[in-house]
């Protein structure tokens, strides 16, 4: 039975393949656009949600999600003109973003891969040499939406660049001791500092201002919970500056470019409470 | 206790060595091969069995298995040939496929290593520069014979030669959507059709005929489980073409040769069945 | 609440960093060291136990550990010599070996790290580059001792050397069939032969002479657990060589020099009991 069933289903496979041809012309939404410059826009969104709403806009790619608790938040743009080919008209698809990254993985990084949306089927077709993958998409209005971004309050008073991978050295080194980790901006000493407090061990890491590209810097303090930092920079690629953002009591802001700037990630992570 | 009896199964290894030596000399079945020529024929059998019969004949290393569900089965052939030297009388044992391959990858990639049968104990010494490892075998009577092959009915319509690659990428990609995965020739088109169908989403993969190195191609179309031909695509070495052969509904069939052609492999899998 | 505690352990963190410095200056234990000094040494302790003395003395860094069987015992020193500077008043601490070498891993393999105790804390902050570590340590009282290793009694026959990686090569091969090995020489023959014994497998690993940069060879023939003596393999750093030692149901020794002969370390294991 369970074979009969699963050949039933097999039965659209036999279509000829010219259909495929004809959907993807006569897309509404028609990207062409290399593996490697979509995929880390992706990541970003990845880390924190299974499932976002992705808009095909006129000028580009758009994304936004926010986690289930609500603690952090990530907004991705890919510009059109980063892209070999675009056409879009304003639609918004709701994606299970790891399995359209899964099937972006499956390409070579510098291979171009078509998209083009079958309005009729509601399902995203990633053509990517001789493999056809065809993904069922969800109806935006089921997938939580990214929340009210605004409303967590971005004050930030202090400003500095620095390498992604700076990041990642002390989000692990406060890992070996804590769950959490204050970020603090010290405008008389000059230095950026981040420090974790365990049972028996503290870890404390400094970056001086001469080590960051930008640093425009007040007062600055907030404690963050880490698993939601690990989060944030996992998905950074290697070899990016960062942008973060930095304020008292108030979110971090990460933000970085992708695809030589054709497309940019940012993403806020709220603080935790701390007591006075 | 448990060190006493340990020890006492121990007094063996203070046996002179010169007994391998003699032992060695003397065996009715002596191979000198490279590992890296046995290790790809065993790799394919270990795919489908634990245990299998293996024959030292007159012209070379033979075996044969087929899986517990009957389903997927393989023949092995190394040429006396593609040894750098070889005695045998025709002995058949039962091996642990796995076991042995375990200490041929022991050695180095270009070693030569010494298989001798002893058949006093019967037992397979397996020599690797300073590692002498000493296999027990099983009486081939008990080990489950391939089977009749034939019985499968290898009526095919269509045969391809690709690189082993190329299975392995339309393998892995109709595992992201399915457990099962049909394979189909399209003479008219000249092509052969990869393609799996989920819940959601359908995968397509379009080998064309300029991108095979064979293509001798009538009508062909079968369904396959996804498990066993991940057994068969896993064991083929990379680098190496394979030969795939199709029917209508009829057992696939993937042949590649080992060792610059001093070795072959042929894997079988049944098709499940299909409604109309 | 949670998190107003973990902010009000944080509070520590806003000390003004000078405070750090003044404690390193100030420490009676200050060593400035290569990451990848220290890191081998403390490997090899921490193989056998979590928690150990270290001992700060006037001519170097000295630790000893016996594991909770008692059944394998290491010792290590470092020379001040090897260090790029040294201070010290003999304190000895407790320390988690495993934490220690976790912070270090965190360093570049060529960084010059800095060790300063803390005596009124009794803390040892691990400095290196942009990080600052600070490891709560133990009464060394409440840390297992070295326990008596001369009475584990090493009336040591028989001497070679002999890569590490053939060490690791011969207890790879006799964990493929037993839980156990015999290492035994034979000095009439010149050898050094490795073997163990399964339920159907034998694994016999044969030294020559010429392949030793020393043999210093009388009868010996001792009966080991498998697991200790991959512990003490396991912490050799590739391309050294070790000095074994061997003797009638007697210990093992594996010595060998770290950091160009500035650190050494000295691991025991304890024979198994030997049927006749």
């Amino acid at each position: 039975m369970a074979d009969a069933d699963a050949a039933a289903e097999s039965a659209p496979t036999a279509d000829p393949p010219e259909q495929l041809s004809d959907v993807v012309a006569d897309a509404p939404v028609r990207v062409r656009v290399r593996a490697d410059t979509l995929r880390p826009l992706l990541g970003a969104v990845g880390a924190l949600v299974e499932e976002c709403r992705l808009t095909f806009g006129a000028d580009g790619v758009r994304a936004a999600a926010m986690d289930p608790a609500t603690v952090a938040a990530v907004e991705v743009e890919l510009d059109a003109a980063a892209t070999e080919s675009y056409t879009a008209d304003g639609t918004t698809v709701g994606v299970d973003v790891d399995r359209l990254d899964d099937v972006l993985a499956m390409a070579d990084r510098d291979a171009v891969v078509t998209l083009a949306l079958d309005p009729e089927s509601f399902r995203l077709h990633v053509v990517a040499g001789e493999l056809a993958y065809t993904l069922g998409l969800f109806d935006p209005e089921s997938v939580r939406g990214p929340g009210d971004v605004e409303a967590l309050g971005f004050e930030h008073t202090a400003a500095l660049t620095l390498p992604g991978e700076t990041v990642g050295r002390f989000v692990t080194a406060a890992g070996m001791v804590a769950d959490h980790l204050t970020l603090a901006v010290d405008p008389d000493e000059g230095r950026f500092v981040a420090s974790a407090d365990g049972d028996t061990d503290d870890v404390r890491f400094v970056v001086p201002r001469e080590d960051t590209a930008e640093f425009d810097a007040g007062e600055a303090r907030s404690l963050f919970s880490l698993s939601y930092l690990e989060c944030v920079e996992r998905a950074v690629p290697s070899g990016t500056d960062v942008r973060v953002t930095l304020g008292e009591e108030a979110p971090l802001g990460v933000a970085y470019e992708v695809a030589d700037g054709g497309g940019r990630v940012e993403a806020f992570v709220a603080p935790r409470l701390q007591a006075v």
